[in-house]
């Protein structure tokens, strides 16, 4: 199943954020539609760096191909500004197509970006038409029809009027983009840029700075596409501070087991029957 | 301090284990000595496969370079079998020691391994004598003498009697090997060989089959260090696990909000206040 | 073009080796079939290390993908002995065709191999129904039926009886093999296997060792395949020697001008006319 | 040996370029001071790429860390524009330093850069304050006083006036670096820059375009550092295209074996001597 797919599906698609391939695997157990892999789930997880356009896409690609080997959902890569200019995203759309991933997502921010959850930063944009240039570009040399090419403005983020938001969201959809995320920290500044929209079966709403506003309601809002991108390295990182403080803290491990997942369930998750000892060929090997 | 000097300093060494680098950052906050890299945790977390000799030494470099990118506390990295035969190594201790890493552990058992957290596999060790040439080959090539070379000998899981698990254990610290492991599920097969072993200051627990002995327990047997190498990783697992499940079927990522870290923490951890607007050097800058 | 519509095509198959992503463009403009990706070469060319096994599967990967994304003929992986077992096979056909390689070939040697251009060192191959066992599980787990397994017995390499290297062939072609290279470092030896053997057409040959028999004798011998495997890398090397040299001892680089590629040639090599300037979609940037 | 001690001591420091392992090995053969890690040289061979920011400190930083693994004559990595802003640069310092490498040259050119060898592009550099804050940044960063920065400024490639170019050489040199190039095309340009220049003992020259000038000339002009940047992989390039074609056309690999190097010289080059059957340490294996 491709992102393609999933769009020409009835109905709205929903997204679960991954930084590994455990936590991919996770998200397609869950039962979501695909699978966001989070450039800023990959910074913080992988070098523990802020989102700032330090980690690479060789870095990103090695994520996604790890990914790509575990899961059969599809995979959407969070590509952030194209590493670059034009060049830069032509080259982003050929490695992430070739190693497997379904669809990319890449955003108007100048490079080096400064990652839309920071609110102290000052933010630049790329002219319209340069990012037009770089949708036409990544369209044209993809070699798939069902590659999707998601563009995200972040024309509310920083501080744009509503109706250079507008204007960019049209002309990304125009230059070819098949879906639209129109970035926003406040549920509020959304609604005021979709009362002047139409499009919406192209849209796609990332609603970490709205947790209040749930799935029905983001779906009735006419969002196609629902991405919760970053909630399970959220979880993961809580888990393990309390779990690493209470052991240090009392040194018994018995005390924290409650809270660690079973070996069975991991040798469950990571399908350790198939390793075989002797060649003959089991069934469940046949799994991956 | 690497673990030499850990070594060196009167009473024992707790060690947590990591599997990236935003772990190893957690396992260093929370007050440990030293990071445990380890195999189980970077298959699982990493590729989603069982701990079988299908990561290469390439991917555990991967993540060990990133940790040490990361933390300031000496880092600890499982390296099997050694990934093969004497040559490999002999590879694998130039690698890792160029990699930044304080000290390997390199076991006993045939390439390629069966984890040692498995149960209904057959289990060869190569011949004692395979494994001595393997540590004064490995304690040779060592660049620094800061360097630490683990031996861990997997007799007790592989059903050997006592005698030859005593046997081996003297015969690796006497060919060079800083430390040991005698390696056990069981915590009453362990206090066999114990009794018949007087070295103390020279060994290593990693008690994940016996989470019931707790650390003064551990302490009071004699171990010099202990290593909890899993708490995190499988902590980490369950609250992914629970979170995206919630997530999935309520629909609410308000519900699943008191589950997650916050934002602000996050950029905490990974020192966000180090990212720069205009090139003025900020104190915060300077902290990695 | 796979492997598999070559070998569906009437006459013999010319590959030529390659190392990394320039040699494999080189390859194929000089009008080769495929590319043959060495470990051989990789070791040498990327680690300046010896063919024994010490350069990983990922490290292999690495170049397979750097080469997959820069020609248009089909590639061959040496993969060794598949880096140890039945599940490193497994993982390695699997890791292998998903990055986009087309054929595998899979010896059986023990892990760790001795390469066999090396002659002084002690030999070892795996039982026969454990290769076999591997063969199977490998054409098993392939996703694509193009995808193509070469089996290589080192059998005459090792020294055994031309009776145990025909059973050996008859039995890894009927377990599955698509092709099949009976390596040797003689011409003689290799003609005495021949002798008493009848399926020419599915044979590879790589004849590193009797450059004096040329492509038609080869031909007529009946092989299906022949592959130049290193004589790229070994023209680089002897290059590079002789200009480093000149250019250290006569402090002129004006002197090796005729022995270098102009930068014309090579900016036509990589493209460099693709490369844009303002966002215009040129011609020559579809070619990639 | 550190660049900085090549620094200290009387007399020029000559450099040879590479691009992988081998490379790197046959320039400290042929008795260079240093090696030069070539961007330009990664993009062509290991990508087959033009040389326009489309590689990543990554893919660098990959082959960094082979070479570094490879020789005792200090690398030193040009590292473009230090892939993007002052973060950038100050991330790209930490990695590099961490891996091993001895200097970094970081340049004046906006990212995405375009080599200063293709003549057909526009080309902008970032303002000079912010070049003196990325090498204030990177001297501040790095861990060793032995680190060295190189800066180099493209002022001449990009057609600035004179006085810009020797405006931005004492700025770049007062907020730091350590050496410095004025990157040139023309010997013409860069005399009529070192007519109005003191600080000789700091200057790098780059002679690829004017190959005539020979090395005596070079120390003559005052130049500390003389860097062959690119001759080897040229040498390879060409050398390559030859015997390919020599083989697809003939089909008689026995014709090129003179223009091959042999076997057993490239056994030498990569101490296979080293690789032991049985475990006894050879004194050849303490080579590396």
């Amino acid at each position: 199943m491709s992102v393609r797919e999933l769009i020409k599906k009835q109905g709205s698609i929903v997204v679960g954020g991954a930084y590994n391939a455990i936590s991919a695997s996770l998200v397609e157990r869950a039962g979501f539609d695909a699978v966001w892999l989070s450039s800023f789930g990959v910074s913080i997880a992988e070098r523990a760096l802020p989102d700032a356009n330090l980690i690479t896409l060789t870095e990103m690609l090695h994520v996604a191909r790890n990914m790509v080997a575990t899961v059969n959902i599809p995979i959407i890569a969070d590509c952030e500004n194209g590493y670059g200019d034009i060049n830069n995203t032509i080259h982003t759309v050929r490695e992430f197509e070739r190693a497997g991933i379904s669809a990319v997502c890449i955003d108007d921010n100048q490079y080096p970006k400064r990652c839309s959850l920071y609110d102290h930063v000052d933010r630049q944009l790329i002219p319209l038409h340069d990012m037009v240039a770089k949708i036409k570009a990544g369209k044209d040399v993809q070699r798939s029809s069902e590659f999707v090419f998601i563009a995200r403005t972040e024309s509310i983020i920083a501080g744009c009027e509503i109706s250079e938001c507008v204007d960019r969201s049209s002309a990304y959809l125009e230059a070819g983009a098949d879906l639209l995320v129109i970035h926003s920290r406040s549920w509020r500044h959304l609604l005021q840029v979709l009362d002047r929209w139409q499009a919406r079966d192209s849209l796609v709403v990332i609603p970490t700075m709205f947790p209040e506003i749930d799935l029905n309601q983001l779906r009735q809002a006419g969002f196609k596409m629902i991405i919760y991108a970053n909630q399970a390295i959220r979880a993961s990182l809580k888990a393990m501070e309390e779990v690493l403080n209470k052991l240090r803290e009392t040194g018994r491990s018995a005390d924290v087991e409650p809270d660690i997942l079973t070996l069975s369930r991991i040798h469950e998750l990571v399908g350790f029957e198939g390793v075989r000892n002797n060649g003959n060929i089991s069934a469940a090997d046949e799994r991956r």
